[in-house]
């Protein structure tokens, strides 16, 4: 037994396992695509004290491997070790399943017709043979099943065995007609809800006889090494001869990661169907569509509503025929990731209008109840999502969420999560630093930070900067990046609703979806005017409703009707020929904006 | 410019072209199935004289290598070569064709409506996107289709591209419910038929709108190195770790094989589908399914009737989603190809009783008319195939199809397919041997060469032989397998009619298939009580059935219906269990028959 000491603080004992298997052992997990067995390179880590033994050092490069860089899954202590662990982890995270798990309840208390899983469990008795009776075995199965179903060949090589060593008493997973596999009598029947954002990639394992999330892991899109938002990945895509594929292998990579790290988690089932959820461009580029023709006008995607592509299409790590559903969209800037938010929050079915805003890498917009539904996109860029901020960071451990600031004092009080020491800002965190700072004086309405205002406003490295912890501060850049970023969010939301021809008040509830985890003070998210003023009890945050929608499409069939019909019904409007967005852009491009009045309420 | 000579005494001029295709230009057709990359092995041939340059020998051991084996497609002349074809070759044959066309034009004349080929193609106009519809591609596409269709992920990938290249007026192909290729506008559809049949394999290449045949290839299926009957080749699938997957690998070897020869020939279309059709084992092993229980009593298949899986499931080398429409079994002994053969033989339409009977490995019997069929199945071997017989062959270039023998001069007469030397004998040659030298004196009732019977009779290596020409005989084992083979076709002939309760006078047309060529004489095929002694002119030779209903499946998707229909409605008799069948069978292995009054009329 050796210990394993990580940069990170934690020990770790080891019992002759690899250094992932005992990282992962203790809950620790690298984005590790290939099952450990060191043919994807992603388990890359730096021993800094100690020695290791290593089999193999797939895609070590010689410069590293003087560093002391090795492959996890491929190498053993030799002693007590220090390990480096990289910034690029897969979070698992129980903490965010409540507000989903609350969404879901609440959706299958009202109506439980509505729990139709799109796989079910078939408990069947199939009949023996007999010398009278020497039907083929899969006549018998269907007889037992009592309708024609379809088979893949690969279950049916397994069939004649498997029916005999169950001796003739079996389990089938099936979906709409066909069979998806044989099951063990314990075997549980599991899905995933996978949504694949800009900036960040999530997936929901989903008991599908209990209608249960299970467990939901997260990671960073590894194609932000090819571009921040869309359109510089669709660019990368066209103008290199490679570029679709490496896109394309890079988001199938981050998959199977989290797909191997659930897998770890929870091996008393198989996963047998997935619902994908993303905007129109990830969707393109996991299935490896050319994307070309979304960036140019009129901005055509190649599929809005996609056919039942299976894992081995997507390249994705799971039995071969198991289906992947592609939640549709709506146009080349409205993806399926809108469609499952409108699912998640039910506007579709009030009478009164409610408005939908989804901040991600682009912010989306939806206003419209049960008879109509407009919606509309707009680049605000990933900085809410941790990306493109100095100490940015997604909505996980660590991560300052929540932020006060103490005029009188001159001193903050900081709310991290997971209650341990802060190693950067996630959205929520950064909304509270700048409308707290603007609140304070020590930002100005321009968005300057201004020198000498607190004892916390230091210029470093050429930059202004409010230091907030040993590594953690918010920089003149970070601020304008945010800025630019509200601004976007809040002139989408003014045009479209000038657009449909009504005003804040006409909306009778707001729902704020988005990774910023399990907190969103909506106070200070108009404060800084990246919300329209309306009264604070009309705002309901429902956190990522991409995962949501596609937890309820793979929970009913009915829903996932609804989330096609939803796509066909939604009206798009372009806001890259609006004049009008231009110009509430720009006027939003002050804190909390030029026009004053606009915000006098709720501005203290 | 080179000349290469064969050992068959070919002379082929060749122009820097591999030896391969110097071959395959010359319609010399090895069967390659890696389409002459180097990677299959199958194309060693034996230099015998001059020099070639060789660029690898995959597959070519070292002693080959010193005796002058290369690879064919890897080798290249270096000045006038002398070239060993091996007996292993692919046939290509315009002239088994006219008997097929023959049918399949009968069918449809009769019935036009009938002509509904599974593969269609559809001309269309696809609305462009303006900037007032930004619809997606698909979406467009299915517009112009006018009703929802699925298309495969490798197939959207493309369809951006193609739609903008061919400025929005397109050609697909379509079977069913889904897209199958996009086409280029003079682009032929072609699909195609194939018997798998335990001793040869049969493709047919079908023009999809002309309903024509256009070409038809075959070769020995390379399983027989594993065993001659499906029995044997069973007990090597359980028996060995790999047996299934040998077996398997062999089949599609030889079917790509095929398919490569035809697609060299036709470079003017695709190949969008395929209809195959064979004993229920043959399927079993070229779907890599457990043949296991069809050994075992009560003989039960995995499968009888298959889903529609595709080219990549069968590992053929076509379009990853071309559909393989496997013809539905009856029973674990009655195959597809049996299925194939009711369908060519229409004797499921008719107010009459016919008798269909297939002479290939097994000998399979159905009888029946509109109302009832009834079938079963013999273990013939397959000697009539030309396998497991002295000089046997295929009924190809240089086989003797006819003999006549003149006891007078003591002389005899033969005719060779191709009017060629002859290289070998094949079934129908068997039978009229037998026939005529039964008829002559020179074999005996109990089938026994008499030795100085006649000048062409002598002791060769030990055993008791009838010299044919330098190459070609008839020895006493041959005989005695021969006999063998035509016992159980008449025993199992006479079987099923007595179970069924009629008698030959019953029975108002007698349909013969098998793979005798162009030619079977029926007469003599009763002289040796192989036959039951109906009148000649109630007898129709139809060839190879299960290609001819193959062909007809992909023509028309009501005879493929009726496929399925026949397979379940056809009653099993199992010979197996049957004392009847027994005794038959031994009063049968007798010239003609123990019951020498049983053929008395026709027996000179």
């Amino acid at each position: 037994m050796f210990k394993i000491r990580t940069n990170r603080g934690e020990v770790f004992d080891t019992y002759g396992q690899s250094i992932l298997e005992a990282l992962q052992h203790n809950n620790v997990y690298l984005p590790v695509s290939c099952g450990g067995k060191g043919s994807c390179g992603r388990c890359k880590v730096r021993i800094l004290e100690g020695k290791v033994t290593s089999r193999s050092y797939f895609g070590v490069t010689e410069i590293e491997k003087k560093d002391g860089y090795i492959l996890a899954c491929q190498s053993y202590p030799e002693g007590d070790i220090l390990v480096e662990i990289p910034q690029k982890l897969i979070t698992v995270s129980e903490r965010i399943s409540k507000v989903k798990a609350d969404i879901v309840r609440k959706i299958f208390s009202k109506n439980v017709q509505l729990f139709q899983p799109l796989v079910k469990r078939l408990n069947l008795s199939v009949t023996p043979p007999t010398i009278e009776d020497s039907r083929a075995d899969f006549d018998r199965l269907l007889e037992a099943i009592g309708r024609k179903l379809k088979i893949t060949r690969k279950d049916g090589e397994q069939l004649a065995d498997y029916l005999r060593q169950k001796r003739w008493s079996i389990n089938v997973a099936t979906q709409d007609d066909e069979i998806i596999s044989f099951l063990e009598t314990e075997e549980k029947i599991y899905a995933l809800a996978l949504d694949i954002g800009t900036t960040t990639v999530a997936l929901a394992l989903i008991d599908m006889e209990k209608g249960e999330i299970i467990d939901v892991a997260s990671c960073y899109n590894s194609q932000i090494a090819y571009g921040d938002d869309v359109i510089t990945r669709i660019v990368y895509a066209i103008e290199n001869p490679k570029g679709l594929e490496n896109l394309r292998k890079s988001i199938v990579n981050d998959i199977n990661a989290l797909i191997n790290t659930l897998l770890i988690r929870h091996k008393d089932g198989e996963i047998l169907y997935v619902v994908i959820s993303g905007n129109t461009t990830m969707c393109h580029l996991f299935w490896g569509l050319n994307p070309k023709y979304i960036r140019e006008e009129p901005y055509v995607p190649v599929f809005n509503h996609y056919p039942l592509w299976r894992a081995s299409d997507g390249r994705v790590n799971l039995k071969n025929n198991v289906p992947l559903f592609t939640v549709p969209s709506v146009a080349g800037y409205v993806g399926g990731d809108i469609v499952s938010g409108v699912l998640a929050t039910e506007i579709y079915k009030d009478e009164e209008i409610g408005l939908f805003i989804d901040i991600g890498t682009n912010g989306e917009i939806v206003v419209g109840n049960k008879d109509w539904l407009v919606t509309a996109s707009t680049s605000a860029g990933p900085c809410f999502e941790g990306s493109g901020i100095s100490c940015g960071m997604r909505a996980t451990e660590g991560a300052i969420e929540a932020f006060s600031f103490d005029r009188e004092r001159d001193t903050f009080e900081i709310k991290v999560i997971g209650e341990v020491d802060p190693i950067g800002i996630c959205g929520s965190g950064m909304i509270d630093i700048v409308s707290e700072l603007f609140k304070s004086g020590i930002i100005d309405q321009k968005g300057r930070l201004l020198q000498d205002s607190s004892r916390y406003v230091d210029l470093v490295e050429g930059e202004l900067r409010f230091l907030i912890s040993e590594n953690c501060y918010i920089s003149q850049a970070d601020i304008d990046n945010i800025i630019r970023a509200k601004a976007a969010i809040y002139a989408g939301i003014l045009t479209v609703l000038q657009e449909v021809g009504i005003n804040e008040n006409d909306i009778s509830k707001v729902y704020l979806a988005g990774g910023f985890g399990e907190f969103l003070d909506v106070k200070k998210a108009i404060q800084i005017g990246m919300l329209p003023n309306i009264s604070y009890e009309r705002f309901v945050f429902l956190g990522n409703t991409s995962l949501t929608g596609a937890i309820l499409c793979l929970l009913s069939r009915d829903l996932k009707n609804k989330a096609e019909e939803i796509a066909h019904k939604m009206t798009y409007l372009d806001l890259s020929r609006s004049k009008l967005f231009m110009d509430e852009y720009v006027s939003a491009l002050f804190l909390p904006h030029t026009d004053i009045e606009r915000f006098k309420i709720h501005s203290d």
